[in-house]
């Protein structure tokens, strides 16, 4: 897209996917948030017309119950405070540039809270005749999505899918040639305490990195979790920011 | 505590009670998460020898689907760089007057993300012969209590718990004369959207500003949490500090 | 106060009682600064009809002749920019809220230069159409109140008063259970050079770090020096706020 | 890549590909400098048998005379803070992880400054038993490349090679479907003043956006200037870092 | 001075003289503080051999009462922050060159708190095997000197000493071309409240700026403070630093 | 100056002469870049009214190719983020002073990137109703200049030109006193790499930190290059600001 293309859409949604470069166990890539944000970023804004900027490739600092955490090497990971001024400076630029209606789509569940901090400083700071909406791709899928996504198997809680069913076939589906599939992880029972602590001790999640059960992932699957979602985002757009939805949907 | 009490405990654990200002409906004062923590605080510190340093009565910018938001009249909010300044500078101060064990006591939910990254910036900086925790009075709570609190009457889930059942039995329990048990709230139904939008719209949660109904608070059932969050609490910190507990506990 | 009851105040004075976690030799407690604030924050409150902010438990360094320093075991304090940071935070939170009448009452000498940063800078951002005024408690005694106190003993001067006989008889006064009266500090002769120096040394000042004699001290000077202090503030108030003052008071 | 794959080479060779979100006149897409980070920093890891981090898709602040500057709708830029602190972050984990071999490769000529400032502070912080390098991918270009490709038509200075004949014909050949063959830019005059001012002014540079001449651009071009600047750089890596080079090169 | 001088120099005191550019009255430069500042730390230098750094010629910003604040124009301040910044950055610089002797030599009584504060950060990062020294020229001035220059004026203390007799007559000593004698204050009578406020009133101050008579100001007077100052603060050196003397001197 | 007469030229050109404290061989003194910064701005004050602020004595951190780099003793540099700080309070006093036109006047390459980026802040915070220019005191200098100045001697680039033949000559002509004239540095061969690195490696640039031969330069040649200089640049003043010049100037 060229300069002239994007200033051709400013009154339509601008759309930051917001990744990571994070352990996803040994089977998918480091860059399994960042590729997610990406596609459904792309189907939503062919679902509103609207723009996808380039991808924020790195996120903020990994914890160890929803990421396995900083000590699995490749897991490279921005500090709190410089997540909040990435996210505050495309803000500003995309303020500056016109736009009045922003999504950020984020995969890496840790990016939440910086990126709303930059969302209030953003309305602190430039008023509040603008829009800006957060929305994680698993949030708003539908009970009957994940129903026939877990039909035959246990659902673990959102909180353990890390690198687990719903991620691993996302990526079967968006990017097959990325996923080891002979390297799926087996179950390994661990326990998350109900506090947190530093030093991080890495013995107390599985050593592969994935948080919950692989087995079971397909790219069948994948393509029924990456099309809800991106419907789903596409109606919290269409309901937030009043545009037009090429696909009739229900929220 | 004068600085040479102080100084004889820095073998123990050093404890930082995390409150906030922040509005807890018609019925409970601004500092009820500063009043909670400071008091479960005292009563861990008493089970353990511990020490408890002076309370941070102001937190992390309040959530609307957490806390009711900025947009209530006195909840004053630190923003989220502050607080993790903040943190660090304690944990700078604590580590070095000699503290390796020391545990931040949160009753707020949003000082999560900020106190965590101090606890990663001192790890980094400070290095690893030290061990720091960070714990949510509910977290811990095991089901059996929450089954006798929540006996005869329905648990809408932590995530509502804001000035609802919980918190106001504590305050009830801790500090009575601050309740106004004339407003306790009455059930109102909303939705919590499955994303995060500014700016934010004070329709879309209570006017009173309590997430859930107050309705069967009692102090007796403060009691029986504030004990319970105590003991927990203790028995982390004999479990990750190695300390001695005066009264036993099973996690 | 419930946050109804506080937005019922916008129109009147905030008063954010601002102290420190600082030894305050063997007979004060560590809290000293923020006891003395947030009583006297509460008399003057009372007198205006104003409403007080939680304390600020921490404050700026201290610096050793003014306070003993930091290398004391128990003194926790906070760098010169946080302390910037938290008194901003304040202040845009309450002028957002809508007061434009605040006070700082501050009894830790080394927050001066932090929260006048603080007051600059939000003149700066938010305008002139708001009032705010740092007081500490010290600066508006009259003498007639000063020779009343040292009229049996010598006064060093302000410089030294640090744990000596006004703050502990007004700790003697607003909270006797915490003053160990069975250590008085004795007169200890040292020099405060004309200077200012790293590293420090604790060698330079007395050891239990008081900096003047607290021989003389009694609850009944700290009564006379609490209500002296809280009448003074009210007065500036009714005369740079206009706020009506129950009291009637000479400046 | 899995981490385990990145774990694994951690002895080698890691790459950082900086790009920017800048306009690149009519005829190239925002993400031009990205593209070619990316490719040329694979081909080299290629050589060297390096790791390609993820790229950084936002670069510091665009200047009018190398790109266009910031009044262009679609450019897209971080503050010069943002930057550093960006470069920092990673600096720190690459280095947490175990790398000592460190290579940014920008296509964005303003990341200079602030990579710069990054592997300074690393320096500071982390002590010299690692090496960083930043390399822009038209430095080390050599002038019998530069011959062959500007043998039909004139060079105008790297000053004003911006969406010029080089980044022309490098999408021409790594990503041929986003450049609008259409829409390449005709000749316009325009001086550079030997100063630097704002408030900028899109009057002075040409319209389109581009600082000099696209015609004479080819994919046969744009393949000559990767290959040869992917194996000057992998020839850099081998001089500075003492790595095996598949291909063998002279600098 | 070459850089090779600087380097022989590195066993002995490096002295950095802290200015400001300060409204000064009618009758004195804005440079006033730098001036003064620059030529007493050259007769430091010269009589204990150190060495003189470029001048800090601006300063934290002016108070009301000690220099007549913001409001006068010319008065070109610095950030609290900045300020911290800059004199961490000189301390960082001088020690990783070797110094381990630093004196910072201040004719701004604001730029106190930001360089204690540096002088600080500095401990907690380098260690404790340098020392700094922070000297205002006033504070080791002996009274013997005081009596000498007040001789036939009254001294109206340290506090109102602003473009007063001490300042112009050192200006007059130092720089007698820049001092408009034709200017001098007469004397305006006004009060210091005890406390301070934003927004600020010039009206609460003398409209020239001053904020004491300086007549009586003389050229001879502004010699004997220049000496005293200068031999005091040398003696500091010799005293704290262990550094020769060219001149005996009593403290 | 005084503020009064500071104030009487708010509506003329405030001019912010930037320099450094950086080596410039053994023949050249550490503040060579603000002697000349200082001196050609007061030439461009004369010819165009303007006023000259206080220099800034320090300034952005030195690379090794344009400055000989921060491992020379004496090179004594701020950080990338204090230069920023320190240039954007400045543009915040000058234009709340009532100033419009402002320009600063460098003799230190590196500081170009810091003062371009708080000349961008400025326009954000500060609207663009002020002009902000930012002029090295070599690009304006005509090649009829420059032919006479090298009419004997090779001109080795700009690039290379530190303690060389220009900036020698100027210190000959503007303060001869400090020149040591029996130590210009001889011709060293050595070669700039194409990419920049970190550690630096002090060997890789002649030892005396010249980067090129200072054999030809005169003080005649010094006060043709400053009279040049100075003429451009009021040029610029009198082009941009729409300032009457007192002599007249082709650019």
């Amino acid at each position: 897209m060229s300069w002239e293309q994007y200033a051709a859409k400013t009154d339509g949604v601008a759309i930051i996917p917001a990744g990571s470069c994070e352990q996803h166990g040994s089977h998918l890539p480091l860059s399994t948030d960042s590729i997610i944000a990406t596609e459904i970023s792309r189907m939503v804004a062919e679902q509103i017309d609207g723009i996808v900027l380039p991808t924020l490739n790195y996120g903020y600092r990994s914890s160890p119950y929803s990421g396995g955490g900083p000590l699995f090497p490749g897991t490279v990971d921005l500090s709190l405070n410089t997540m909040v001024e990435l996210a505050s400076n495309l803000l500003d630029e995309l303020l500056a540039d016109g736009f009045r209606k922003i999504l950020f789509l984020s995969a890496h569940f840790e990016n939440q809270a910086p990126i709303l901090e930059a969302m209030h400083l953003a309305q602190r700071q430039h008023g509040t005749d603008n829009q800006i909406v957060l929305a994680n791709w698993w949030d708003p899928l539908k009970s009957s999505v994940m129903d026939e996504v877990f039909s035959d198997i246990t659902f673990p809680g959102w909180d353990l899918e890390h690198a687990a069913v719903t991620e691993t076939s996302l990526i079967m589906h968006l990017a097959p040639e990325l996923v080891h599939s002979d390297k799926l992880p087996a179950k390994e029972a661990f326990t998350v305490p109900p506090y947190l602590r530093v030093p991080l001790q890495t013995s107390d999640i599985p050593s592969h990195g994935a948080l919950a059960d692989a087995v079971g992932a397909t790219a069948e699957k994948g393509k029924i979790i990456a099309d809800a979602a991106a419907t789903a985002i596409a109606g919290i757009c269409a309901y937030e920011f009043g545009v037009h939805m090429k696909t009739s949907v229900k929220l």
